[in-house]
């Protein structure tokens, strides 16, 4: 694999505070252009923070629905270009001729614009419903996170970096990737889940931003059945959430959180392992 | 004009907060599928705060180079459909039939995505140089900065929406609009400067977000010398505003900011009243 830009870079910068002024150094997050590719046919380009690119490449491909799981993806080759990142994705023939199919129909539409989303219908697309009888005590979401708060390492060392994680609460694991996307890092935790062959719907998904309605599709499609959230939800996402029958919780701080929709997969009470 | 959702709505919430649980009720930002259309065909579908959704139309038609000056749209109609907001704009003869022309490349194309960006070279366009000699007081711009955060009405009652401003530092007047999405609030003072006849040429940006690189090119179509936000610059919308001679200052908080590129057009000093 060739050599990523770091997700980090220092520069220096010059601070005025209290009255006065001084020469300072700073770390800020990267950001690059990567473009995502199927069969040599260049699909979108995402500004992402250059850090666990296949797991990117695999989750917006889940995300988007490009493909169904991943071993319609047969490889996914990350190469630095002039101008960016590129995640070559090569598919199996069959999902290949399809999105063949869907792209001579977006060209054929006229009507994609440079955010893609052709009408209003494909904004508010149908989101899977999440049926799932999994539930979680409210102190292990809390533990859930503050681990991902402690796994944040780009961010400590940049700020203004979003997190996404899953916590699994069989074994109370909790994968947490970055980005200055959230969408993105939603991807990410999506992809890096497939690439282990772990599935979205025996847990939760955990984010450090708010919650748009982007967000609670990306959850539908992974079939997660409870989404937890530092800050707050639009109201567009709550009806979404409400609608898929996903378990919506947010402005989760040090000492607690609010829940939206389907509380009941929440158990509140002393918390009890489960048999 | 039809009556609009309102930008935040009330919802029913449990809280749970110290080991307890209580009912509660909280205020959500809304947020709604916006539908730009020109001359009847659809453009893009935005998610946005429905609000100033004229100042929207005309700054995001100015933002992505559909429109070179507000006078190209011959009337904006904002029209609540069934999944959303349509923005429908009609364009004077001439610039309709350029962007037929530009529909006309991007279909051929076959490249574009989900996202719009066709390619990389697309992602990493040029951005036109600012060459203003404009300077404010660093204290000038912290009084902005208090301003546009003691008028963030919508994001008082709601939380997670951001606020973009200008500040025309010739009467220190600060034009401030607020949105969900940190692109479409800047969009929109783009669009509400242009709609007063204002010029972004003599005066600065502010932002209550993060600066990435969509954030400096919109700031470099507008002419903006300077921007500063209150959290950090991505490194790659720093090397940004260094190549387009934006003074991009961030990190501002209530005793200070840091300044990251082109100096200059910030006087540390004491502050002095222009002639």
């Amino acid at each position: 694999m060739t050599m990523l830009p770091a997700p980090v870079t220092r520069v220096a910068a010059t601070a005025f505070r209290h009255g006065g002024i001084a020469a300072i150094s700073r770390a800020l997050p990267e950001e690059a252009a990567v473009a995502l590719s199927y069969d040599q046919v260049g699909y979108a380009v995402m500004m992402a923070t250059p850090s666990d690119l296949e797991d990117f490449a695999v989750g917006f491909s889940l995300s988007e629905g490009i493909v169904e799981r991943p071993a319609d993806i047969l490889d996914c080759e990350i190469v630095m270009v002039e101008q960016g990142i590129e995640c070559r994705m090569r598919l199996a023939h069959d999902v290949s001729a399809r999105l063949a199919q869907r792209r001579r129909h977006l060209a054929g539409a006229l009507g994609c614009g440079l955010c893609g989303l052709e009408s209003l219908a494909e904004a508010n697309r149908a989101i899977p419903r999440v049926g799932s009888s999994l539930s979680i005590a409210a102190p292990a979401l809390m533990r859930a996170m503050r681990e991902m708060s402690a796994r944040q390492t780009l961010n400590r060392q940049a700020h203004g970096i979003h997190a996404a994680a899953f916590l699994d609460p069989t074994d109370q694991s909790v994968l947490v990737r970055e980005d200055v996307g959230r969408h993105n890092a939603l991807d990410k935790v999506v992809g890096g889940l497939a690439r282990a062959q772990r599935s979205g719907g025996s847990g939760a998904i955990l984010l450090t931003s708010r919650v748009s309605i982007e967000l609670i599709q990306k959850a539908a499609l992974l079939g997660a059945p409870i989404l937890i959230a530092v800050s707050v939800p639009t109201a567009h996402a709550l009806r979404a959430a409400e609608a898929a029958g996903i378990t919506l919780a947010a402005v989760a701080r040090d000492d607690g959180f609010e829940v939206f929709t389907h509380p009941s997969r929440i158990r509140f009470g002393v918390e009890t392992h489960v048999a």
